[in-house]
């Protein structure tokens, strides 16, 4: 474990010494765990001499318990204003300073910019995000479990979907088994406003309901304050419901989604959803390392036209998403982007979450969805469950 | 409900007015609740002339069902780039523009900053964060209710608290019949890195382990990936079980803390406890709008001090936060805070959450938490439940 994460930290300081950037000061609370296995508060400055100094604001105890980072190099520290005398004490050069751009407020940005005067500062949001793609034997090992885990609450749900019940009762049902199993509870997205809770459980036109967000679908939620998820609405036999968790061990989450029916589905539904399979299969065939993401997005979507779906493919007509796939690790929106636009290669160890969805404004949607890790022979699936739709 | 978020809408556009700031541009999901009532994805503009105009990216036909918005003013952007156009479109002048600089990243800010080249970009977070302090009769009502639900999940807790559970089995299942009442599952907090779940179990020694996060105690957590809350360990008799929970009523969040025994409280955890319920009669008593907020945290450390708790109040020692109170709404960590350099008065229909705590790190915690709203005759509760030990 302790080399693990040194080994993540002295990456990261060859990238920096390749790009000339002095140091990382590494903020958000996905990165300091990635890189320190802790989650003080308080700033990592990672030097591209890979020197690793953690300057805690509060929860000092827990890093000297958890770190592997050598104990003279855990500081406690009031203020931002101490970081430049502190950096200077280490030895460190700050001439050009890294920070997560993407996640850092501009708060935060500004008043860095003001106590580090004579510095630049560039966004390393991109380097920190591309080392966190490829993932290390430890980490797969950590996402087995998760998958393995995600895989009893799929089960799980045949036994608590029942016609009757709101989409809430199940959903905080199969929410609870989860908990109990060890999840944390905690499933965190990097992009800003990004929100999610444990899974989604919504049938019928819920399902269809447009999102806000950057998801395929994701029901309308309880409230407008909240728009994803259940409803207060009972499951009724005869349509579709989906059923999209996260398994979640120890940080590292795994994405899962089936389709149940109490009853049958209609000709249509069972179209679209042999689509979503189909485009599985071809994914599944097709992915390997050397594979370039855009492609896999843009003969998936063939796929989907071809048979009729092109205004339902990943979401309703007026609110699709232009993605079929997602990195996911310790937060829910990784790299690769299976999508429109990413044009590059998948590489061995990245890991994403794969969902071909098909929705109908007013009527429902179906979707499958398994998380995969890239091998040299190809994508292995994290997550097991049977492919079919599953019928109660 | 309409003149509700037109209401506050007009309010913002005074403030505008007033600080020579033609439009603000809110991006944040709890502030477009706030002022739209829906949370599509995308840029609400509301200038100082009280125009309102949102440019949706995404969740477009949820806005035209949830929000009082004229229809017209809905207007559906692929970009950001499409901003100042849309703007001249709409008379908007935009020569200052204020974002929420607390939590809108600092890449986006830059984007902004490239887009209007000849706008000056300034901060309008604490505007909004001022205005949201203030409730308005419609959202006490919604914090009532949030209120009542979540006293029952105190008395849940007299239910399922046994010994020889873990804090885990105890900590899901209260959060299993929050979410069956509606809780809807998703807690807001603004701060970065902010993270916060239904609530927190935790009992002896995990209840003083330090936190990393502004919060006095927070619990250990299951793994260091989410260092807070419950672990895997068993509630034994004799020690302070500690049950922290949120309400959350349609986005309107409360918390609500009490201490838990099964058997009997060592004389310094009751001295200790006794010294909570003092601070918070203090409290209770004095507070009224014009009172200072950091008058009433100093005259609560005092009170702690000279009981003799001075390195333990608010935390155990070496990691204690210097506040006593938080405001409280649609996120966890709103205006008022009650806290050291809080040098304003409190006013009529502020909210907030009243929390004095006590811990000794490996042995244990006590305190007790309510909501509570600032009326003209002083402080009104908005969580009920008894307020001695809870004796199982």
């Amino acid at each position: 474990m302790t080399s693990e994460f040194l080994t993540r930290i002295e990456k990261l300081s060859e990238t920096l010494r390749r790009k000339n950037i002095n140091v990382a000061l590494i903020m958000q609370n996905a990165d300091l765990y990635y890189y320190s296995g802790t989650i003080p508060s308080g700033v990592l400055c990672i030097s591209k001499e890979n020197k690793a100094l953690y300057a805690i604001k509060k929860g000092f105890k827990r890093a000297l318990d958890e770190s592997p980072i050598k104990q003279e190099n855990l500081v406690q520290i009031t203020s931002f204003k101490n970081l430049p005398n502190l950096l200077k004490e280490f030895s460190i050069n700050y001439s050009t300073i890294g920070i997560e751009m993407d996640v850092v407020p501009a708060e935060i940005y500004l008043k860095l910019k003001g106590i580090f005067k004579d510095s630049e500062i560039v966004d390393v949001s991109n380097i920190v995000k591309w080392q966190r793609a490829i993932k290390s034997p430890f980490e797969i090992g950590m996402l087995k479990q998760s998958g393995r885990l995600l895989d009893c609450t799929i089960e799980d749900a045949k036994d608590v979907i029942r016609e009757g019940k709101t989409e809430l009762e199940v959903c905080a049902e199969l929410e609870f088994r989860a908990r109990k199993r060890g999840h944390q509870g905690l499933d965190r997205m990097r992009s800003f406003n990004g929100e999610m809770l444990i899974g989604h459980v919504h049938s019928g036109a819920n399902s269809a309901y447009p999102s806000p967000a950057q998801k395929p679908t994701a029901g309308k939620g309880l409230y407008p304050s909240f728009p994803e998820g259940e409803t207060f609405d009972r499951i009724r036999e005869n349509v579709p419901i989906i059923v999209d968790f996260l398994g979640n061990y120890r940080g590292y989450m795994t994405d899962e989604t089936r389709t149940f029916v109490i009853g049958k589905l209609s000709d249509k539904f069972k179209r679209a959803y042999e689509t979503c399979l189909e485009i599985m299969d071809f994914v599944e065939k097709e992915a390997k390392p050397g594979v370039i993401a855009q492609d896999l997005y843009y003969k998936s979507l063939d796929i989907a036209e071809k048979k009729g779906f092109k205004d339902n493919f990943m979401g309703a007509k007026g609110n699709q998403v232009s993605f079929i796939g997602h990195g996911i690790g310790l937060e829910l929106d990784e790299f690769p982007v299976i999508a429109k636009g990413q044009n590059y290669a998948l590489e061995e160890n990245m890991v994403f979450a794969l969902e071909p969805k098909i929705a109908f404004y007013g009527e429902g949607a179906v979707g499958i969805e398994n998380t995969y890790v890239v091998t040299e022979n190809g994508l292995k699936a994290l997550t097991k469950y049977p492919k079919e739709v599953v019928k109660l």
